[in-house]
């Protein structure tokens, strides 16, 4: 147990549950890193799509931009209220579970699992991938790297939210820094040039147009960019792990993240625009990402260029952090309403959803060896789920604006109703554009989860019923088991267990299973060892059954022994005395038959609910 | 069971053994594949130690095989004359265990098994190395190829020994063929040509030489030369698999393989040196193995030469076979004497050792993957092991001869003495030329081995002291066991375990663990649905034990409950009924949580004997 504490800390009681919550300055890390590092590929993503449109792209950025940051302030007051509707968390799940009913929660449910997957392999292998192009020595161990990762972020995670806080809170704040200190250089830069800024080093020139601006290429490069918004849900689902005032220090803390994303989306528009920036393709040598073309344009490469590419390494491998914090959580809620294996509601030893935890990086751990942790071939799995979970979530809400009416209630589900069609618009967007690139994976994932879901909640249901019963306890016709004792040989072990079975019952059946020629030994002892004394205190004989065994097995002739004897008695109950040598040391493992544990094992799958084991433990001095 | 029963077979009855034995035909390939395959790499060792001397190395080759040859009878006396004393096989083992003692038995056990995972090792390495040299596009996946045929020989084994023959005699009869018919050919050749023959294709020119004859690398020549002997042990370990008269067969056996190695050895011999062959370099390019060379020269390279080749791929591939047909049987024989795990001991379904079959091919396939699968890695440590059993088990003869008496004893003790002397030189030779190479390794891993062979048997003795007993039940004193049952909720397998106490003893204790305000609704029905039923039938009432959990855990607070109710009643016995809900479903593990398995887990870790589980289990119709 000394190295699981060294891991993941000592176990902390109910009652130190408090004392994990967390206030305004760590939640921004905690559930914002996934929404702020967005900046690092949203604009790129979208300015991707318009490079063949070559100069003239850089120009629609700018309006591009100003939709997508309309589109997250609906989304940041639709979900500011969500917060203040379901304080108890559980976000898109629980929202469009409570408004639309139990079939959209659970598709909300899937696709957010889906998503906290890819959020963090795709944040993961991002920050790899960065990480090894800054140093391509280690460009052939990009997947090793990946799995490191994925493993620190694991042991961070099980040690409990406050100190994976602690962790996540210097990246992030760094990240916040270097954005804010190049978009006000830049700007102040552009307004002193008079809008015709120099660079310090110049972004490439950019290519020929070779298309003309149409409203299908704007609708894809408006799809794309809207990956910006990705992580925007983190702080609804998690609501219940702030500090008191619950409601209030959650909304605070989604307000300064959409904020800064605002900052920054804006900002990173508008410099793209002055210094017009054209992104580069990124499966072409020469690549180089927007934002790196905008520091080395606002600032040259400098120390600060090296901070500020650092910073965003680290926040995407970081990100990945927001679902380890969520996707947990969701499981859990599902699991409560029995969705879910019940083991992702269990806490573990420091309180977070150990299983949830584990769970996710075993899957995130297969999606990254699956795709090499190349970031690329992982990104048009992404976005489909998040942006479902974003309609139905926001459906669910006109649907309660609908219910609950009152003052403002047209407004608020106008709001509501165009954040659903647009985000529900982008789904589909993304769905046609990526489809065949890996989108299909995503679209056949989320009705297989949904299956699994409603089995286990069907298998939970029809245990449920077979268990339950209100009806008292029933001591009629009580009568002591059959105790059947399996014996090798005469022993301290088989004369305890013998006792034993006189303790409990007075119809005892040993079985010798004979190897060869051995069996007449015993039996010539058992008068002498036990007929006699039991004669002798009156008691009833046991019966000594020999079973020859043609194969070399033993348990097997015992186990089919003990369910002819249960067959032979029809509402008898057969009690099997299973004596076990224990030791305590590890090697005893491999120095003692594992007999005993394989007949309790066959014995409970062979047998009947007639046939119990008593297993008698004997210690080694 | 299916895939199982596909992959090796039924299960077969002890009274199928029988049919499970072999004759000479059989035989051969079985045991003699190791012993026939030394002729590939024996003569070949010795010639690279000689190249320093230019093409003087080829002349000295004639008198170093002859004394191979003169020593390979030798041992081929001894071990038949072991056949005969001791036709319940064991080999070195037993021989120097009965004449010389426990200590030297147990070393010629050890380095026994040492030496044939490093005849598994370096038969499979060397199989793919020829394989792989052969077809070079294959060269990156040596490793994976190695793990690959160790997989497919564990399989093969597992199946049982006659399919194993079955599978392994038409390499062994197709290199036999290959090897005669060169040899007839060649020495037809050298014959017709009067002692100059013409080769077809020329081996290369000798390198001249740099070194004088001297006797201390004619000495290492001959130690080098001598691992043509290795393998030739393997019949008198196995003897008592022979079809009967099973001392006959065997001897016959043993002597058409040693018959074949001598022709082979001293033609191979006779044609290096009339074709004046000289061993290239095996760490340099343009390296053509001795027998490649032979071939090119006898025959050129046609259809012949390729089949050859392909033969001896294959020996040396299957030569590791060996190994799994003696490796399970030296560990079956030493764990009988109680100095390894009693699981050595017992046969599998297919009547084989299956425990050392499968202990053989992990430690096989961690070697192959320490040292890549890299014959020239693993050489170093080959051959110590074989020549120390050798050794051990010869001075055994002479102890045994001299104890025996009768005619010719001294003649036989003088053949032993003499084989013995030769084979313990070899010993310390090869340890001293290659020492620093990884001979080292085997020097270390032969204490080693003894040591766990010593401990293990300590321990048998030990439990066997602590468990044999020979006086006769004692049933004075009884009385009913004290019966504790956790109780989360009142359910049908409550309901049933309650009922099951109240059979076997009058003295029930339930435990719930209270999860926060749950612990009231179930006390406000325990009067009900227990009390007055016990009440009504004159029962005595159940003892409700309420604890309050301050962890998430409830397996915990049970523990520790029955331990200090164990020790708050000193000799009375405590039995803890633990209900466990069973669905014959391979989904069932994920769904249900693993409390009963833990809980018995822990109760057997932690308890004493006096604490004993009543395992309930509740089928899932």
């Amino acid at each position: 147990m000394t190295l699981t504490d060294f891991l993941i800390g000592r176990p902390l009681a109910t009652s130190e549950e408090r004392a994990e919550q967390i206030g305004t300055s760590a939640g921004i890390p905690i559930f914002g890193l996934d929404a702020l590092s967005s900046a690092a590929y949203g604009p790129e993503a979208a300015l991707t799509l318009l490079i063949p449109l070559g100069l003239v792209g850089s120009t629609y950025i700018l309006p591009l931009s100003i939709s997508i940051i309309i589109l997250l302030i609906i989304v940041f007051f639709s979900y500011r209220q969500t917060i203040a509707a379901y304080p108890g968390g559980g976000g898109s799940y629980t929202v469009a579970h409570e408004n639309l009913g139990t079939f959209p929660g659970l598709l909300a449910a899937a696709a957010l699992m889906i998503d906290y997957v890819l959020t963090a392999a795709v944040g993961i292998s991002a920050g790899i991938g960065a990480l090894v192009s800054a140093a391509p020595s280690l460009q052939s161990k990009t997947l090793l790297l990946c799995l490191i990762a994925l493993v620190l972020l694991t042991i961070a995670n099980l040690r409990g939210q406050r100190e994976a806080g602690g962790i996540f809170m210097f990246p992030t704040y760094l990240f916040l820094i270097c954005m804010f200190a190049m978009i006000g250089i830049g700007v102040a830069k552009v307004l002193l040039a008079g809008g015709h800024p120099s660079p310090v080093i110049a972004p490439p020139a950019a290519p020929k147009a070779i298309e003309f601006v149409g409203a299908w290429i704007l609708l894809k490069a408006f799809a794309s960019g809207c990956t910006a918004l990705t992580g925007v849900e983190a702080v609804s689902n998690g609501v219940k792990a702030f500090r008191e005032p619950t409601v209030k220090t959650a909304q605070r803390t989604l307000g300064i993240i959409i904020a800064a994303l605002v900052v920054m989306l804006a900002g990173i528009a508008y410099l793209v625009k002055a210094y017009q920036v054209v992104a580069t393709d990124p499966n072409a040598p020469g690549y180089d990402s927007v934002l790196s073309m905008l520091l080395l344009a606002v600032s040259g490469r400098g120390a600060f260029y090296y901070v500020s590419i650092g910073s965003i390494l680290l926040v995407l491998v970081f990100s990945a952090n927001t679902a380890f914090a969520d996707f947990p959580r969701v499981c859990h809620v599902i699991a409560d309403d029995g969705f879910l294996p019940l083991s992702f509601a269990n806490r573990g030893r420091r309180l977070v959803y150990s299983e949830g935890i584990i769970v996710l990086a075993v899957i995130t751990g297969i999606l990254l060896t699956i795709f090499g942790g190349v970031t690329d071939r992982l990104i048009p799995l992404y976005a489909v789920g998040a942006f479902l979970a974003f309609t139905l979530s926001q459906a669910g809400m006109v649907a309660h604006w609908k219910r609950e009416g009152g003052a403002g209630k047209f407004g608020n589900m106008f709001v509501n109703g165009l954040g659903a069609f647009v985000t529900g618009t982008t789904v589909l967007v993304v769905l046609v554009a990526k489809f065949m690139d890996g989108a299909w994976i995503t679209a056949v994932m989320i009705p297989a989860l949904l299956s699994i879901m409603y089995f286990v909640r069907r298998h939970y249901d029809y245990v449920r019923e077979q268990v339950k019963t209100s009806t008292p306890l029933d001591v009629s016709n009580l009568r002591p088991p059959l105790v059947i004792i399996p014996m090798p040989q005469w022993s301290r072990m088989a004369k305890y267990s013998l006792r034993m079975a006189f303790e409990i019952t007075h119809e005892i059946r040993v079985v010798h299973v004979a190897e060869e020629d051995r069996a007449a030994e015993f039996c010539g002892l058992w008068s002498h060892l036990v007929l006699e004394p039991a004669a002798k205190a009156k008691l009833p004989a046991p019966e000594l059954i020999q079973i020859n065994s043609p194969y070399r097995f033993v348990i097997g002739p015992i186990v089919d022994y003990v369910i002819k004897t249960a067959n032979e008695n029809p509402g008898r109950r057969i009690v099997t005395i299973v004596p076990e040598l224990v030791e305590r040391k590890w090697y005893a493992y491999f120095l003692h038959t594992q007999r005993a544990a394989l007949l309790k094992t066959l014995l409970l799958m062979k047998g009947n609910h007639r046939i119990s084991v008593l297993n008698m433990p004997w210690y080694l001095k």
